[in-house]
């Protein structure tokens, strides 16, 4: 059943536009749609030329071509001018994952003109990353900004990038019509054909491994307060960015999972994954509660209690299996309690003993089997990351993907599950913008005009004949 | 939720009653329960003493101390005398795993009483093994039995030990009062108390993980055409019995998964395991669908096409990955399109469009979810058991337990999943009783009286004491 999203979408798509037409003055400075106000309808700066040094700096420095990440640092929404994305204000009631904000990279060391957006675009969610100068701040630089929309609604995120394409010269002081699209993900291929089309512009593929990397890279060595370490007692301890960081693990959790193992700046090998990702949680627990958003079901989740569906070591044993040093509490069957309770609630039914066989009848809720679902996903993630990082001789294994969202428990659950197989011996390290890897490395990517690496994925000949095709731009 | 089981249970526990006290010519000759009716009210056979070449020849083979397991063989029930269990013939109508047959063992040379049964009570299932001699048959020997109980139903499955116990004479040849209860298993702990007071009799508890190793053994060296390779074009490609079989893995699928590293006979580590197993499965398919017996979710999925539900390589990409050999085919989500569907097909009812919106009505059907879950699953365990054997370095992996229920589709994902993420270099195998290696090494382990292990779980002074309070014996 693949039918188009019918009205709720629509509406959702007039609100964005409606987001992105507002007058600066509509809202007040603590509202959502700042980023866009904040850049939009304001004197255009002076553009300013890449300069020399710039240019031998994103040379040497592979992964930040063209971008000065010098400084770089995360503005702190509770403390500096905060900056929400512009559709994030309509967000919580869309029934999507797309309402978690993400907070600003300042670039104070950028000055140079940008003229190009990137987008991930993923089974699920796609990511979007773009450049904004700050025309109201005395300082100088500007800041990428974060955009999240669900894949069934790719349509949103063409008129997001619409809107993009008519501001450039605001947003980042490029040209109308130079803006160019990094497109990553499996979307990059699927939807090339809409996006080029909708928006007459040029559209790049990126490979989506080799930008997870890049952008985790940049993260890691350019980011300060970004990368972080979990556990119960010091849920976010900070690490500082570093030079030496190769060779490392990414475990990036989207829909499904992919598995790489990273030895060097472009240097890396998808070793592995599994199905059983975002996809497998978001997609069961629609089906199992009344959960209408994934951030429903984390809140269920972090008020229930597993053990009501999950069979212990202690239901079977009655006790601690000590000999193989499984505690009583330990998860032995996710789920393992669920037949025998829906059977005998049904046998019941059937006598008259209970009428009624729904979950809240059976002695289980939904945050019951959310938290359960919650567990057994990022448990069996943190093992496998683990298994993997044991054959290729890694410790340091990176989790990132839109799967994690910042949750506690998940976080806790992956962190748990690395420190408890490999014995204290490796760490699992999390990110503020763990979403966002692959979309910032397609953003970081981008090339100066002309280079070699441009045509790699298209012939200049293709281009040319389609420029021409479709001359004037094709979108209304 | 944890009441007691209500009428049905009790019910069933009529009708196994019944079947026992049925007598042999209430039923004719093609009808179930012919095992015991075959061995019981019959002429009893005069009692064989144990020879000196059998003791010699148990003490030097482990794992089968007491039986002579010499020439056994598999019983075909289609050409030879088929022996169903007691119960199983009562079933098919139960809602439960029981009703799948598994054919007996014949023991053409053990001629010695036997005075034990034995039992491996896991957390959904109870296997019980017991030997019954052949009183029309003018073959020496005897054969081992098999029968399942589920863990909930575990009165009933006192109820058929207390049988056994009261037909010893007729069935092994042992005296009355003489039976023992060999126990492995969580519930050997956990029903200890009860089975021992129900029975009157001594229940001896052995190791979970050793009785799996010692019935593996068994069955790999001792008998023919029980272990086989799986493919589609081959799909039971007999193994011959072998000698040498050290070192191997063995994934043994219950309620949980266990994974053991096998070195030697009594050799063993348990390296790993995961609580995604049959417990999962059965768990989440009673909620997800309408089956009420796991080989009904078993012919669902039979049926059902995962990709209704599964989010492909395709789905994302619209085509394959093949930059990292990802075909479109390939499943990068389970379950990853239904948060989709369902949002739409909620969409749409909220828009007048369609009012219903349970399964049937979103395109996909309870066979999709029981297919791409047993995909999912199936997967998983092939995964990590592939992972688990290349840190340990094994080729031969096994696998075992009531998960598998010689289901074609579960093998078929087992076996393609060690082939593809080994490359063809490590080899999956089943077993025809694949879940009664724990009981039967249960049934092996049993030694001779006063030999020294027999202490090792309980102190002699516990059991005189328990003797002494217990005389006379305790249940009805």
């Amino acid at each position: 059943m693949n039918r188009p999203l019918p009205t709720r979408a629509r509406t959702l798509a007039s609100e964005v536009n409606a987001a992105m037409e507002s007058e600066p003055s509509a809202a007040g400075p603590a509202e959502p749609q700042r980023s866009q106000r904040r850049a939009s309808d304001r004197p255009q700066r002076p553009r300013t030329m890449t300069s020399t040094e710039e240019i031998d700096n994103t040379i040497t420095r592979p992964g930040s071509v063209r971008i000065n990440v010098k400084g770089a640092f995360i503005v702190d929404p509770d403390t500096s001018t905060p900056a929400p994305g512009l559709a994030q204000g309509t967000g919580n009631d869309r029934g999507s994952p797309t309402h978690r904000e993400t907070s600003d990279i300042r670039l104070p060391n950028h000055t140079a003109v940008v003229s190009h957006i990137a987008v991930d675009i993923g089974g699920s969610l796609i990511k979007l990353v773009y450049y904004s100068r700050e025309v109201d701040s005395t300082d100088p630089g500007g800041r990428l900004n974060f955009q999240i929309f669900e894949t069934d609604r790719v349509d949103d995120c063409v008129e997001y990038m619409k809107h993009l394409r008519d501001k450039q010269l605001e947003l980042n002081g490029s040209q109308h019509g130079a803006l160019c699209v990094m497109a990553t993900g499996g979307g990059a291929y699927k939807f090339y054909d809409k996006i080029r089309d909708a928006l007459g512009v040029d559209v790049l593929r990126e490979d989506e491994m080799e930008c997870l990397i890049i952008g985790l890279d940049f993260f890691i060595t350019e980011i300060p307060r970004e990368v972080f370490t979990y556990s119960e007692t010091d849920p976010m301890h900070f690490v500082s960015p570093r030079e030496n960081i190769y060779p490392y693990m990414l475990v990036n959790i989207g829909s499904g999972v992919s598995i790489l193992k990273v030895t060097g700046p472009r240097s890396y090998q998808r070793v592995g994954g599994t199905s059983l990702g975002g996809g497998t949680l978001w997609g069961l627990l629609s089906l199992l509660t009344g959960a209408n958003t994934f951030d429903d079901m984390l809140e269920q989740a972090a008020t229930g209690d597993n053990a009501k569906v999950d069979m212990l070591v202690g239901d079977i044993y009655g006790t601690d299996y000590g000999k193989i040093g499984l505690k009583s509490t330990a998860i032995a069957s996710s789920f393992g309690k669920v037949f025998r309770i829906k059977k005998a609630a049904e046998a019941g039914a059937a006598n008259g003993i209970q009428e009624d066989t729904s979950t809240t009848d059976v002695g289980f809720t939904d945050g019951d089997i959310s938290r359960s679902l919650l567990y057994a996903v990022s448990n069996n993630i943190g093992q496998i990351a683990y298994l993997q990082s044991q054959i290729h001789n890694l410790s340091d294994i990176y989790f990132g993907g839109t799967f994690i969202r910042g949750h506690r428990q998940t976080m806790n659950t992956l962190s748990y599950a690395i420190k408890f197989w490999s014995k204290g011996e490796k760490q699992a390290y999390f990110l503020r913008h763990e979403g966002y890897l692959g979309a910032v490395g397609a953003f970081l990517k981008r090339q100066p005009i002309n280079w070699g690496r441009r045509g790699s994925f298209e012939a200049n000949d293709d281009l040319a004949n389609w420029r021409k095709s479709h001359k004037g731009g094709v979108a209304a």
